[in-house]
Protein backbone atom coordinates (compact mmCIF):
# COMPACT_ATOMS: atom_id res chain seq x y z
CA UNK A 1 0.00 0.00 0.00
CA UNK A 2 0.97 3.53 -0.50
CA UNK A 3 1.03 6.07 2.42
CA UNK A 4 1.45 9.40 1.95
CA UNK A 5 4.46 11.02 3.74
CA UNK A 6 5.43 14.54 4.71
CA UNK A 7 9.41 15.34 5.96
CA UNK A 8 10.09 18.23 7.60
CA UNK A 9 13.67 19.76 7.50
CA UNK A 10 14.63 22.64 9.66
CA UNK A 11 17.33 24.22 10.69
CA UNK A 12 19.27 23.04 14.07
CA UNK A 13 18.59 25.79 16.78
CA UNK A 14 21.90 28.06 16.52
CA UNK A 15 22.38 27.46 13.15
CA UNK A 16 22.13 31.06 11.28
CA UNK A 17 19.29 31.66 9.29
CA UNK A 18 19.25 34.60 7.17
CA UNK A 19 16.36 32.84 4.71
CA UNK A 20 14.09 33.40 8.18
CA UNK A 21 16.24 36.75 9.35
CA UNK A 22 15.36 38.54 5.94
CA UNK A 23 11.46 37.57 5.95
CA UNK A 24 11.36 39.24 9.80
CA UNK A 25 13.15 42.38 8.70
CA UNK A 26 10.60 42.72 5.73
CA UNK A 27 7.53 42.00 7.56
CA UNK A 28 6.87 45.33 9.00
CA UNK A 29 7.29 47.20 5.72
CA UNK A 30 4.05 45.26 5.08
CA UNK A 31 2.08 46.43 7.75
CA UNK A 32 3.04 42.87 9.57
CA UNK A 33 4.03 43.46 13.29
CA UNK A 34 4.55 41.25 16.36
CA UNK A 35 6.19 38.70 13.96
CA UNK A 36 9.24 37.41 15.85
CA UNK A 37 11.52 33.73 15.60
CA UNK A 38 11.15 33.25 11.62
CA UNK A 39 12.81 30.33 11.01
CA UNK A 40 12.84 28.81 7.03
CA UNK A 41 12.76 25.24 6.32
CA UNK A 42 11.79 22.69 4.05
CA UNK A 43 8.78 19.92 3.18
CA UNK A 44 8.71 17.61 0.54
CA UNK A 45 5.23 15.29 0.38
CA UNK A 46 5.96 11.52 -1.19
CA UNK A 47 3.89 8.29 -1.36
CA UNK A 48 5.82 5.40 0.18
CA UNK A 49 4.98 1.63 -0.67
CA UNK A 50 5.61 -0.25 2.77
CA UNK A 51 3.29 -2.70 4.57
CA UNK A 52 2.07 -0.70 7.11
CA UNK A 53 2.92 3.23 8.24
CA UNK A 54 5.31 2.68 10.93
CA UNK A 55 7.59 1.12 8.13
CA UNK A 56 6.37 3.84 5.73
CA UNK A 57 7.97 6.60 8.26
CA UNK A 58 10.63 4.65 9.30
CA UNK A 59 11.85 4.38 5.29
CA UNK A 60 11.28 8.39 5.50
CA UNK A 61 13.27 9.10 8.24
CA UNK A 62 16.25 6.88 6.65
CA UNK A 63 15.63 8.70 3.12
CA UNK A 64 15.32 12.74 5.16
CA UNK A 65 18.69 11.59 7.26
CA UNK A 66 20.39 9.91 3.85
CA UNK A 67 19.44 12.95 1.23
CA UNK A 68 16.69 15.15 2.49
CA UNK A 69 18.37 16.85 5.23
CA UNK A 70 22.10 17.86 6.02
CA UNK A 71 22.31 16.28 9.61
CA UNK A 72 25.21 18.40 10.66
CA UNK A 73 22.85 21.53 10.44
CA UNK A 74 19.67 20.53 10.12
CA UNK A 75 16.74 18.56 12.04
CA UNK A 76 14.61 16.07 9.91
CA UNK A 77 10.99 14.88 10.86
CA UNK A 78 8.95 12.69 9.01
CA UNK A 79 5.01 12.55 9.54
CA UNK A 80 2.14 10.77 8.02
CA UNK A 81 0.19 13.48 5.52
CA UNK A 82 -3.14 11.34 6.96
CA UNK A 83 -2.67 12.79 10.56
CA UNK A 84 -2.90 16.48 9.67
CA UNK A 85 -6.11 17.62 7.81
CA UNK B 1 0.57 36.36 23.38
CA UNK B 2 2.88 34.66 21.22
CA UNK B 3 1.32 31.74 19.26
CA UNK B 4 3.88 29.69 17.44
CA UNK B 5 2.91 28.69 13.87
CA UNK B 6 4.01 26.66 11.10
CA UNK B 7 3.06 27.72 7.17
CA UNK B 8 3.51 25.32 5.05
CA UNK B 9 4.27 26.00 1.52
CA UNK B 10 3.88 23.54 -1.66
CA UNK B 11 3.52 23.93 -5.62
CA UNK B 12 0.12 23.54 -6.81
CA UNK B 13 -1.06 20.39 -8.82
CA UNK B 14 0.39 20.32 -12.62
CA UNK B 15 2.80 23.11 -11.71
CA UNK B 16 6.11 20.87 -12.68
CA UNK B 17 8.51 20.30 -9.84
CA UNK B 18 12.34 19.33 -11.14
CA UNK B 19 13.15 19.12 -7.29
CA UNK B 20 10.93 16.80 -6.56
CA UNK B 21 11.64 14.97 -9.72
CA UNK B 22 15.21 14.95 -9.21
CA UNK B 23 14.94 13.40 -5.97
CA UNK B 24 12.64 10.87 -6.93
CA UNK B 25 14.69 9.80 -9.88
CA UNK B 26 18.31 9.70 -6.96
CA UNK B 27 16.25 7.62 -4.72
CA UNK B 28 16.67 4.35 -6.35
CA UNK B 29 20.52 4.55 -6.55
CA UNK B 30 20.50 5.08 -2.81
CA UNK B 31 18.54 1.54 -2.31
CA UNK B 32 15.31 3.96 -1.69
CA UNK B 33 12.54 2.17 -3.85
CA UNK B 34 8.91 2.33 -3.87
CA UNK B 35 9.05 5.90 -3.40
CA UNK B 36 6.55 8.37 -6.05
CA UNK B 37 4.86 11.95 -6.20
CA UNK B 38 8.13 13.46 -4.39
CA UNK B 39 6.74 17.38 -4.26
CA UNK B 40 9.23 19.79 -2.70
CA UNK B 41 8.07 22.94 -1.14
CA UNK B 42 8.98 24.93 1.86
CA UNK B 43 8.24 25.34 5.30
CA UNK B 44 8.18 28.39 7.54
CA UNK B 45 8.33 28.79 11.72
CA UNK B 46 7.13 31.56 13.32
CA UNK B 47 6.19 33.70 16.57
CA UNK B 48 3.24 35.18 16.56
CA UNK B 49 1.75 38.38 19.14
CA UNK B 50 -1.73 37.89 19.28
CA UNK B 51 -4.97 37.91 21.34
CA UNK B 52 -5.96 34.35 20.15
CA UNK B 53 -4.64 31.43 17.99
CA UNK B 54 -7.10 32.04 15.72
CA UNK B 55 -6.21 35.66 15.01
CA UNK B 56 -2.52 33.87 14.70
CA UNK B 57 -3.62 31.62 12.12
CA UNK B 58 -5.18 34.34 10.33
CA UNK B 59 -2.43 36.55 10.29
CA UNK B 60 -0.08 33.95 9.27
CA UNK B 61 -2.34 32.75 6.25
CA UNK B 62 -2.17 36.89 5.29
CA UNK B 63 1.49 37.06 5.77
CA UNK B 64 1.83 33.30 3.77
CA UNK B 65 -0.15 35.06 0.98
CA UNK B 66 1.79 38.43 0.56
CA UNK B 67 5.36 37.65 1.41
CA UNK B 68 5.44 33.70 1.63
CA UNK B 69 4.35 31.76 -1.15
CA UNK B 70 3.31 33.19 -4.87
CA UNK B 71 0.12 32.52 -5.16
CA UNK B 72 -0.12 31.51 -8.93
CA UNK B 73 1.94 28.27 -8.64
CA UNK B 74 1.96 27.68 -4.58
CA UNK B 75 -0.82 26.73 -1.80
CA UNK B 76 0.35 28.49 1.57
CA UNK B 77 -1.39 26.55 4.73
CA UNK B 78 -1.11 27.91 8.18
CA UNK B 79 -1.39 25.39 11.01
CA UNK B 80 -0.46 25.96 14.98
CA UNK B 81 2.92 24.27 15.72
CA UNK B 82 1.60 23.14 19.19
CA UNK B 83 -1.20 20.70 17.39
CA UNK B 84 1.28 18.51 15.69
CA UNK B 85 3.62 17.14 18.71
Amino acid sequence: MNYPVIVEVTLREGIADPEGATIERALPALGFTGVTNVRAGKSFRLDIEANDEAAALLKATAMAERLLSNPVIENAVARSAKVVS
